[in-house]
């Protein structure tokens, strides 16, 4: 910190400003208001890099306009430059969590941008007579047009990261569907011995999911490319050009590289989160197969000894403070609680959704900072599990194929043969009597033991067989 | 009911089953087992017709493929049609909350088209050495193929019929903005004086909203339209014949006019619900907006004489018991209810789409109750608030009129010539001495009084103004 | 439904109501406007009765003030009596799901019983000159303090019905755990192997759970005695004799046998939800533990021979429509589903307990509805649990016995006596080959054989013991 | 950081530790696991110090027990001291979502305090052959007893705190209330024009709520005092001495003054999460009323112009970066959001506490973040919420006067004396024509003008009235 201030005023009237910081009075007032989470908005340097990317966009489109003089536009530009650099994310100070539907990240970005600039012209922070936070650097936005745009913005790189860390878990778990293609075991529905299937398959689901999650995921980007910049401050345009909003956007997309287009209703995209809320649903599915994956895992390597034991997932700690060489399914446990954050986060950003009012949603701080949550987290749990779980994954080929071996339910592959009621009553038998399938059809004479040895070999039982059905071939 | 009795066996042995009941001895066991909510499972006609239809292209299927004889074939197709036709309904008695993964409803349906069958084929009910549900009527299927199967075509049909009440309630919120296009009146954000806009704009905001919803929903369609028949158990296609799959697929696309497609992964289309969480996630989207926009139409005609009376929902019943006169917003408040139903169910399909475990997801009965009540809900909302309330509402000009004459904010449209900061003394001192902006620009001899009421009309504030801001034209 | 009909008029015009109908023209009007989820609120006798409870304590109370003549109150009690006994519960048409905190309900019960009790007056129905539903039959009375008090009443009973229903479930996990307690088998953490414990200890954990929670929903049962009937409109008892809410509380403590008291604040209690919300957080507590005590029996029994294997659920019903002889745990599956219901309401709950604004919470019918439900889901299902699954559990001891055979994780009991880090070195080695805990440890000459053997009998190691540690006695 | 390191090994090999960390091997692999949040665990020194004082205890117990020699368990409890001075905080940096059940935070304050603990015995760190993190600082513990324990004891501290806030907030609200008692205005039900009443006791509403809220949240504090520890891996009490829980007990209620309490059933204890789930569910209550009670102030303070403006907020920061002078509800706002965490947190621990299996929950990390965060938020929002908007908030007695005069709502007075069907009428004459009830009642010669006055007097309105009902005195 320091012992130096300068002056500043606002409509509440005069604050010491700490000399050397580029925020300004506004962002000081906002910082002193929420004391609430104590996690800065400079967690998510996504959002500043975004916030930062609009005011240059529309420092560079009022001046295209000519209400922007060209020297105070090269100055915004230096400083938002700079701050996409990253150089200066610590003046980012006001609380995650802020009432004010972000104006409070807005006018820290503004004054921020402007001391910069101010300084990159040569001035001393706060001189705001050559260059002026709202006038200038705010120039034709509202934070009403401007926030949602930054969150829009990284909201879309959070999607990219996000689909990156899916495709390395999806090769991981395919790695091991190929790897596991040939070891047969018995399938389970609801927990009860079914049918046979490869451990390949079962991992092949876990890649196939995360496939198509990757698709419903690219396709929530297309969704959140429509911003709503220069609609100010409730979306009829008030303060800005006519041609402003098609420049601006224009250079945005330049800036940002994302193909980003304009609602067709301003008035409307000012107030509406309903693109957050389907892509938090999005998250939400993400996150339910994941946590069912994770569950399937813990399951599957249950033991050592008095478990299913069918799998082993390499050893990351020791598992436990008393119990000694206990190793435990720490990687999947950690991501099904990411998953029930992000459910929790779904949650809350229904509830700040529905709650808008009118003409704005004053409550957009906390969805940004809720579904900026669930992205992280979501991607640094596949990276995880990617890396520090499946990609270490062992089969136990024995502990599999025993439990085929005297598996019950391969009597359903004698359906089409001996017919439902039969098939019934020869696995009550074979369960009764703790015996096999293949020993009490023999015994009660319905088929031969070469018919059943064929009808019953595992190996064929993993897909649709046409000889085993008779009908026309 | 009946006071004679057939007798039936399953494995845990005979019972005794009314005589003229199409359903048997596995229905009847799941009626006992599940006496949870007393709404059987014919509430929801449109998944019995669904199951009849998955039946009849199954039998079709199989009789191509010379496994089910032509006249058991012929008599399945008959007692489906008679399904589908609504003929039977009461006979589908099954708990809509049940275990097993949709087993019961699956059996049910077995039953009820089987003993309808026999009938067809002059036999009486219960002669299932003639027919049997589970070797012919189930032939080449499993619950947790056909079952998920069903649920698909009911929501795909229960999404043609929300959009249709969608589009209903969209063009009765158009229909009132063009009708209110030319009422000027203040935005409001964060409940606080903002800048003019029309009431027109105003209910723009939720037709586009509708339009944006229906258009994302429409989306979902594409997501329901694959299926897993063929899969049977667990996805690997046991008892099956390698061409059933396509035959089956090819005939429920002829009987459902849906362009129904089959899943590349079986084994993992039958463990998934992604479909459903991601569903639900944009009847959440849907519900919030349609929440906030009831929220919105409540505040608008709140009063009579205490509130924003802005706008007057029609009269629809008495409001109070005790107060006379008093009209309340029954059907936005019933909206409103909807919706937070729609939330709930949502949270109710997370969980049970996460429970899944292995091969199978068990909990698909109460995702389809869930969801369903979802739809069906919705449906009936939307229809109410267009036909009870938004096609009724009227506007109250003068009040409109009123917000804008004497507001503050109208000083943000000054902000281009005046500057932020003398704008902002402006405001505060109209506001502390009760005063109007025009009268303080004057006294202070900031602008003409020419200039002043070009710069303030109203009817220029509502779109983006180049000659209010200089500037390269 | 009838083809004559009889005139009635409200503040919207005249209306033909059915000749036979109870039910008057608000009812008939709040029916028309609520066409939603074909749930009448006659679904819920309990809130019915309640109502006519209450509707029979103002009469009282007025009587006594001098306000209702004794013949009109003698017929009101004669009609609310009529109700209470169920006659009429067919006439209680309107939609649980309605917009109007409840006001179509509180008119369905007045014109119910004012014609019901003008019947007995000897009038016809609809001769309101005689005897009025709003000026007598809800005398001193709005929906705003009749409604709520009525809803808990409904909600006492409900909770004490819970009570009874968690007791017999409580009761079978006792005596299960008595018949279990000599069983030793090896407990799990985090789906690993851990020490040693007994099934009887195991079962005993789910007959603690549910008397815990019985005390605490025993608990809630004091939050919801709190009622604010005398407030009527908002709380300020505007058209109530200042004696009115002693007397009519007196008459409704009788009536109800609850122990009912008024609210300090009527103001605050009449739109204060809070006790709702609070005791769907307690069935969400309820239903947390249920759900996970399913998920543990449906793992327990996991097999028959390829799973946990260590006990057996009774079978209830065939479970497969393609596997034959597949037995699923159905009971356990439906009790979560029914958690998964009660988690969905309480969101609801949450959500429609937030949406109340100043004077009164508008969305109460839809509490009502997810409050009610999930008491009714959660009593059957605690009592299908108890009769159609726990009662009928069986253990195998055998397989339970195995668990701690081989168990490496034994080797917690010689912590004391060989050091944490030994004891890792020996878990590994014995996990590496394959071979028991006693055998390393003799191998590496740790122990003595005698002194092993000791540490190591399972059954000292299901309670602290003294001996094996040293220290003071 | 540092450039050298000690050696450290695990059952996993060896690894370098920073020479100069107190924490271990173990701690350093669970930090390299769980790179998730970037929110180490110290961020909750609650906890910290809690664990601190169970390892206190623990030692405590264990010395007199005589198994923990005396110079042992003096370094142990020094060290335990500068831990819970705050000295050591940022030596606890395993990240807060972590698997695993608590083992790492754990096994961090096991390796923390050993290192300390060492040093204070004049040994370096790593030096566990005098001391050994598991054998001693962990004696007779698992983090299965231990963590549950620690969360408790945090849980109880935070409880303290924000029953304090509450108080704050309540007062507050007490003093408006008493500030604003002689404020007549119109009640408002379901947004519509009610019956009158003072803002007085609208406030009041506001300071009961918290009362009762208050009441609510310190039974929770009794919920939370009982704890496990003694019950060790699974509640058998494996490894720990007969008396050592009563002895640690008694240790940890002098160390925390709190009134601690062992679990009746540890086996039970170990497993169960339903206070956790339960104490949410009371935060949830807590949060509805806030989020309720701001959205009530937003509403009454809305304008200035064009809205309710009954009250004013105090001023905190410019509202809008382009509308000049505009001052939003900031702080309500704030707490709103507030609100959606909490109700977002409540959903994650739901799922995290019904994922628990069989002897332990191995999600509680989730539930302690989760839970904590809402504790601090919400003790952060109160006292915002008294500070920085309740204290100053003014009201505009002309306004609120102005609700009344015209109100039609009035003619509820005049039910007992016209009838609810007269009164029907009248309000409808006046809100067609736009007038008042008096104006009505004389023209129609229902009442004189002097009884209309004196049953029209708004200060005789706000409580129940003998004198105007007639009936017995």
């Amino acid at each position: 910190m320091t012992n130096t201030y300068r002056t500043e005023a606002d409509l509440l009237g005069e604050r010491q400003v700490p000399a050397d910081a580029y925020y300004g009075v506004h962002t000081l007032r906002a910082w002193e208001n929420f004391q609430i989470s104590g996690t800065p908005i400079s967690s998510w340097p996504e959002l500043i890099i975004a916030l930062a990317s609009v005011k240059q966009a529309a420092a560079e489109a009022n001046a295209e306009l000519g209400l922007l003089p060209a020297n105070l536009r090269d100055a915004i530009l230096a400083a938002c430059h700079d701050v996409r650099e990253g150089m200066l994310h610590d003046q980012f100070i006001v609380d995650t969590i802020q009432g004010g539907a972000g104006t409070s990240t807005n006018m820290n970005a503004n004054e921020v941008i402007c001391n910069r600039a101010l300084e990159h012209m040569g001035h001393g922070k706060g001189e705001y007579r050559f260059l002026h936070p709202n006038e200038h650097v705010n120039m034709a936005q509202s934070t009403n047009d401007v926030y949602p745009t930054a969150l829009r913005i990284a909201t879309y790189f959070a999607i990219e990261h996000l689909l990156e860390a899916m495709e390395v878990l999806r090769a991981a778990f395919e790695r091991k569907s190929t790897e596991f293609s040939g070891l047969l075991k018995l399938g389970r529905t609801q927990l009860q011995d079914a049918v046979p299937m490869t451990l390949g398959q079962e991992f092949s689901t876990y890649a196939v999911m995360l496939e198509e999650d990757i698709a419903r995921l690219r396709e929530t980007a297309l969704l959140i490319r429509e911003i709503n910049l220069g609609a100010t401050a409730i979306g009829t345009g008030i303060t800005a050009h006519p041609d402003y909003a098609p420049k601006a956007l224009s250079a945005l997309r330049r800036i940002t590289g994302i193909d980003l287009c304009l609602a067709p209703n301003l008035v409307e995209a000012t107030q509406d989160c309903g693109a957050f809320v389907q892509i938090s649903g999005v998250l939400k599915r993400i996150a339910v197969k994941l946590s069912k994956t994770c569950n399937d895992l813990r399951l599957l390597s249950s033991g050592p000894r008095a478990g299913f034991g069918e799998i082993n997932l390499p050893p990351m700690q020791a598992g436990s403070s008393i119990m000694p060489g206990k190793v435990n399914p720490v990687i999947p446990e950690v991501v099904n609680q990411i998953a029930f954050e992000v459910f929790g986060n779904d949650t809350t950003i229904t509830f700040a959704a529905e709650a808008g009012q009118l003409q704005l949603n004053a409550f957009e701080p906390v969805i940004a900072a809720s579904l900026l949550r669930s992205f992280r987290h979501l991607n640094n749990g596949c990276l995880t599990l990617a890396h520090k779980c499946v990609d270490g994954i062992t089969a136990n080929p024995e502990r599999l194929r025993e439990t085929i071996e005297r598996s019950i339910a391969l009597v359903t592959a004698l359906n089409p043969v001996i017919g439902y009621k039969n098939a019934t009553s020869v696995a009550a038998e074979a369960h009764a009597r703790g015996t096999t399938i293949r020993e009490v059809v023999l015994a009660r004479g319905l088929m031969t033991a070469e018919a059943l040895d064929e009808a019953l070999r595992p190996e064929t039982l993993i897909r649709p067989r046409a000889d085993k059905l008779g009908g026309k071939p």
